[in-house]
């Protein structure tokens, strides 16, 4: 059985300053995980149907979606989900979707890391 | 001349458990970084005005304030400027903007690695 293809699920918008920020933040991981997409939920293309109806016409059935978001709000308890419903009556699929990635504390330390850098030191440390 | 006071600025939700998300994340950086808060643009609590009032009346005069955003949108390229426009009318501090953490590098490379702990491994390394 092969492993569950990712998607990086993000927001999406209009403004293509805000989608050039997610493909920055999706590329080391689309260069680390073989066969990783970046979707976008909305106003922006590939849309998840997009990437999962793709993945699907070349043979993979098992999606597994990480949502490039700090916390989930209605968009990840109700929305996501139901799209997931909606593309998995549609093609078979099996769609699993992972917590926010902001849920996992490796991103809070990559924040102090960050205000680390830029302020130029651990002020208490 | 002291070192500006860290506001780290989430969106805010009336949701506790988005809040409680913001609040894991900041976590690192405020045991980390002397003096640094939280706050909120809006529905919850301690908002950015809270946050800066208080520290201008124990005696801060310099803000940097670091988005807890992916990305700029909307409200970082105008919503937060207006207020922080307003803020430093008010009260004769000096408040700067930073970008959005999410456009910092360490942050993708973050996310490389919660989804590699996800499925256990590299896939292509």
């Amino acid at each position: 059985m092969n492993s569950p293809r990712i998607i990086l699920l993000a927001h999406g918008s209009s403004d293509k300053r805000w989608c050039a920020t997610f493909e920055a933040l999706a590329e080391p991981t689309l260069k680390a995980v073989s066969g990783s997409r970046i979707a976008y939920m909305e106003l922006a293309e590939p849309s998840l149907s997009t990437v999962i109806h793709e993945g699907v016409t070349s043979g993979d059935r098992d999606f597994t979606i990480v949502p490039l978001f700090l916390a989930a709000g209605r968009h990840l308890r109700k929305d996501v989900p139901a799209m997931i419903q909606r593309l998995e009556e549609t093609t078979g699929a099996s769609i699993k979707l992972s917590p926010p990635v902001g849920e996992d504390p490796l991103l809070g330390d990559a924040i102090r890391d960050v205000v680390a850098l830029q302020i130029g030191q651990y002020s208490n440390r």
